[in-house]
């Protein structure tokens, strides 16, 4: 049976193999989220960037590009991180180069893996079934918050871990915790959120529609990839030709 | 009101502020839990040491070794790390040099802080009434398995938290989780840990007994507390004068 780890932030990557497993990046508010909304609702792709300079260079290729830095959007950007931008008509049939504070470069680690797709309550059950096909160890790498463990990004981690029971083997301590904290808050995560750090930090920013949003589990079935450079989505049917 | 933080492995402590705050070590299975129960049976100060090399240097100078690397005790040191060796009438008013696979070297890397105590699930009670005295904030910091994160020094957390609410704010997503673990486990920590990577690791060395007292709460009322390079024990009484 494949292995399911977490690796509670990018700060341990150094830690795991990532050859011959699929990487899981999940940054839940909202890198990934926003990521996911996106595709599903027509953006064509998204390169992730890590810096803003490089973020700023694709327009020069008539790139949209969005911005986040400490939860605010960025200054010159077309976008920032709230979901609700990324389902905007004229996001579609684009290409879109994203820079945020944590999930883009959380991605860009990842690369040594055999694959790298991304993650988000928004589209739990179809990543679930994608890493339940491809039948490799896999390593959920939770984006954090400037490197230190979240609440939200575990969440996830846990959520996955309950749609896999059975298929695959979790018995490290951090899929375990991970699975016990879902389990305890799954029936109102946002409530058992509203003391986590990030959730009140991003409450002063009055964005607790976004918040809301990005809980919400299996609103899209798309599943972001990254081939080459790019994150596409893959639809169920174009899962199912791949595997 | 002081904060209460949570450092999940050695391998974050350079995201966390040292200065100012007092640094609670812990690495249940089983430095610490050795530590404690030494210090409480008459040993009279530990150094700890990051090095095999190091630690056997000490011998010279008439003291105890102690060594241990990846569960087992090291070839050629007076002790390993199982607690019960810790009560035997040869270490009362010795001086101990100590090597461990993870413990010794988080407390190396606390020196930093205004304060370096030792906790443990043997003294938890006696380490919570000690912060509660200092008002300082409390990093806890989890020497974890070689850099990653683990799950009982987290639930030690948890336990300290749980102890210290109402008197230290602990809105960090690191602090909640040991805080929700600890509740989920608190009433058969063997159990909860049963699956637990490390437990299985020392399971597989027949070191059940030791696991077994290692969860026991409040069998000790010492703290160790580092004096240079040294850790002593402070009692109940001498904690007071402290204060």
């Amino acid at each position: 049976m494949p292995l399911l780890d977490v690796c509670f932030t990018p700060e341990l990557i150094h830690l795991y193999e990532l050859k011959g497993r699929v990487v899981v990046v999940v940054d839940i508010l909202r890198a990934t989220s926003s990521m996911v909304t996106g595709l599903a609702h027509g953006l064509e792709k998204i390169i992730p960037v890590s810096t803003l300079a490089e973020c700023q260079e694709w327009a020069k290729h008539g790139y949209l590009t969005a911005a986040e830095r400490d939860g605010q959007k960025a200054e010159g950007f077309d976008l920032g991180n709230s979901p609700f931008s990324y389902m905007e008509d004229f996001v579609k049939g684009k290409t879109l180069a994203m820079t945020t504070t944590n999930g883009t470069h959380a991605i860009r680690l990842s690369e040594a893996a055999d694959q790298v797709v991304v993650g988000a309550f928004l589209n739990v059950s179809s990543v679930a079934a994608y890493l339940a096909k491809q039948q490799k160890d896999v390593l959920v790498v939770c984006a954090g918050w400037k490197g230190k463990f979240n609440l939200e990004d575990t969440l996830f981690a846990g959520a996955l871990a309950h749609k896999l029971q059975g298929s695959f083997t979790f018995e490290n301590d951090a899929t375990l915790a991970s699975s016990h904290l879902y389990a305890a808050a799954q029936n109102d995560l946002m409530h058992f959120l509203s003391t986590a750090s990030h959730v009140q930090r991003l409450q002063n920013l009055h964005i607790i529609k976004d918040i809301a949003f990005c809980l919400q589990p299996d609103v899209y079935d798309i599943v972001p990839i990254l081939e080459g450079d790019f994150l596409v989505p893959y639809t169920p049917e174009s899962v199912k030709n791949l595997a």
